[in-house]
């Protein structure tokens, strides 16, 4: 039923990426596009790196087995997907018309994937970036959903949450964070009841959240606006393409804390697993998370733009939830608690245990010391300090208390 | 070496208490005392409850143990005692001179302990409580802290954290919480340095942290201002009383939001046994962590004066620390879990498991829903008012997410 003011334009959807998150999240945005036809175009197409995989003693195409079976046989068997998703080998297909993009996948080949998007997505889509973590060198700290936004010149906001692939695609129960916050285009769009601070509408921002040292964001006059024939992208409405009964979402407006919140916590997950391992006990796991915490928030503070707020990290899923699973059975508390009960050196436990896989918790440490060395700041954040020294064999677990003694009282 | 200025007074220190948790903050203590032989008198009496005890197959009374042994044979065995800990049987000297009164005893003895102790406390003495807990009924909401201070007449704070005794005893190294905010009594004192709002100084404050319903708090004018020849109670002294290089000591003003954190954790340690239990994974767990500490907050707010702050509970250990350490191992969350999976009621597991000792999560669970009852306010709170209903049999566990799911927005 048209009703005054109706949109008379659909939000097309398209996810880019179809690993393990990537077809979970398309799962639950191909289920809402369903639930909530006035704002949704219904099908929504998933980009799949095409591979040959074998189904019934037979090599068919992945993309085919998707579209048939309705099930990622490879990278999420056994889940039932929705009819709706439509899997689509050909990146530069799978963008044409959406005016929303779901970026999930590696993050190594976020630039290759934005190099070939670059002049094919729609000029007014706006982005989410479910990728977790952050881009940390000496010289810069800077968001995924910045990289995505920059290279293609559209705004991109960001999904982190404490949740695990397999258990949303089972439909355990969890929570996650939605940030999204572009700059203020025009006023055509009203705040949408529901919305806190009505993005899209009336806000006071420029530019994007860059980290301190990072490339110039993209300008807000090259943003395009979203025409007013379609729904806006309120945070009611894309909170309306993530939110299920079992996956619970909230709003927020801070990007960069959202997407620190998934970088840093593993930094801290090692030192968690090392008190662990120490047998010290869940209060002294639970001091380190605190203080693990507080960190993060310090550094969103130190090196980001204002719009990081503390709550993010205290408050929400992206933050203390996070935290909290990643030094409950997470890998990087896992190995680091080994290491310390069977006496080997981390590296030694990894090999061992993550079958070539890498721990993000060490290369996020190291790489954050390099970029707090060269700020001269590694004094302010004793905890990640401790964990990058440790790690180097300056320090050991057990001087972890008073590595962060000075630090207790501020 | 004297220095202008300085105190020509130390501070006495007694110890109301002597169970598991109050010898263990008596070693602290004492260790203290020693460590800052310009601020307090060495010695520290701790009341002892007499009784007799068999040692070396002979009968033998409990304090003459403590102060020959130098160990709490009954409550804290195989720890070391300092031989400054002077354990006193008589409750009112015990207390002669002291000008610090820590009160470490079952909440059920508070009463007739300050009753006997009335009229026999130094006048400008202040009180530390580390009694975890609140008295919740229907008709209010009431901190141990205000029904000691009101009792005596005197000043008292609260100790809360992420502790277990046996732990803190064996110097595992762990967080703690002290809040202490006694209100303005006059200017002779300067803000200490490391004092961020300087306490018995230039404060704006009027009254105690009384509860929303509770009885009337002692009158700022009944209490007794520190005499100038003792050194001041600043933030900074109190820490030196408490802060050990294994316990780390953080200083607040919010009586209240420390003393609600260690009450109200347990009624979400029963939701996150449950949800455990249903084999719904950590990043549940979290959630319903997350959404509990964000509830205990609204509690405080609610319910309590202005001085309650957000960060007490999401960034203190007596907060998000002691909420994750009971949702780790603590008994509500294990007997809530168990209850689950055998699918028994709660109070067979109970029963079964405590040897006679009750969960506080129920009890809590009850009575802070009688309370919100009786103020209009069950649906503000859906996961307090979620876990009464699920202990009361109107729920199943399984309905937590949509019973939340209002909410999960706000």
């Amino acid at each position: 039923m048209a009703t005054l003011g109706a949109a008379s334009q659909k939000h097309k959807v398209a996810i880019i990426g179809s690993g393990n998150w990537g077809t979970t999240i398309a799962k639950v945005v191909a289920e809402n596009t369903t639930a909530n036809p006035d704002l949704f175009e219904r099908d929504v197409q998933m980009w799949v790196y095409e591979e040959q995989v074998t189904v019934d003693q037979q090599q068919q195409k992945l993309t085919q087995v998707i579209n048939t079976k309705h099930e990622n046989v490879k990278y999420l068997p056994n889940i039932p997907l929705p009819t709706n998703i439509i899997a689509n080998p050909d990146l530069i297909d799978t963008v044409r018309d959406a005016t929303i993009l779901v970026f999930n996948l590696p993050h190594q080949f976020i630039a290759r994937t934005c190099d070939t998007l670059k002049g094919h997505v729609v000029p007014f889509a706006r982005g989410i970036s479910c990728i977790k973590g952050v881009n940390v060198t000496e010289d810069k700290c800077e968001l995924f959903s910045d990289t995505i936004g920059q290279q293609l010149g559209i705004y991109c906001g960001a999904l982190s949450g404490a949740n695990i692939a397999t258990e949303v695609a089972l439909e355990k129960w969890s929570e996650t964070t939605v940030a999204y916050d572009p700059p203020e285009m025009d006023s055509r769009h009203q705040t949408p009841v529901g919305s806190r601070r009505g993005s899209e509408s009336g806000e006071q921002k420029v530019g994007l959240d860059s980290g301190h040292v990072a490339k110039p964001g993209v300008k807000t006059t090259k943003l395009k606006a979203l025409p007013t024939d379609y729904p806006p992208l309120s945070h009611n409405n894309i909170k309306k393409l993530f939110h299920r009964p079992y996956f619970h979402v909230r709003m927020v407006h801070d990007v960069a804390g959202v997407s620190l919140g998934g970088a840093l916590k593993n930094v801290v997950a090692l030192a968690a697993g090392w008190v662990d391992g120490l047998g010290w006990g869940d209060n002294a796991k639970a001091a380190v998370m605190r203080v693990g915490i507080m960190e993060e928030v310090k550094f969103g503070k130190t090196f980001f733009s204002n719009s990081v707020r503390t709550e993010t990290f205290t408050e929400e899923s992206c933050g203390v939830a996070d935290m909290i699973t990643s030094c409950s059975g997470g890998r990087n508390f896992r190995c680091a608690k080994m290491a310390v009960k069977e006496g080997k050196p981390i590296g030694e436990i990894e090999e061992r245990e993550l079958n070539g896989q890498k721990l993000q918790g060490t290369s996020t440490a190291y790489e954050v010391n390099a970029f707090l060395k060269k700020e001269g700041k590694e004094r302010e954040f004793p905890l990640f300090t401790a964990v990058y020294n440790i790690l180097e064999g300056n320090k050991k677990p057990e001087d972890i208390p008073d590595l962060l003694e000075d630090r207790a009282d501020e």
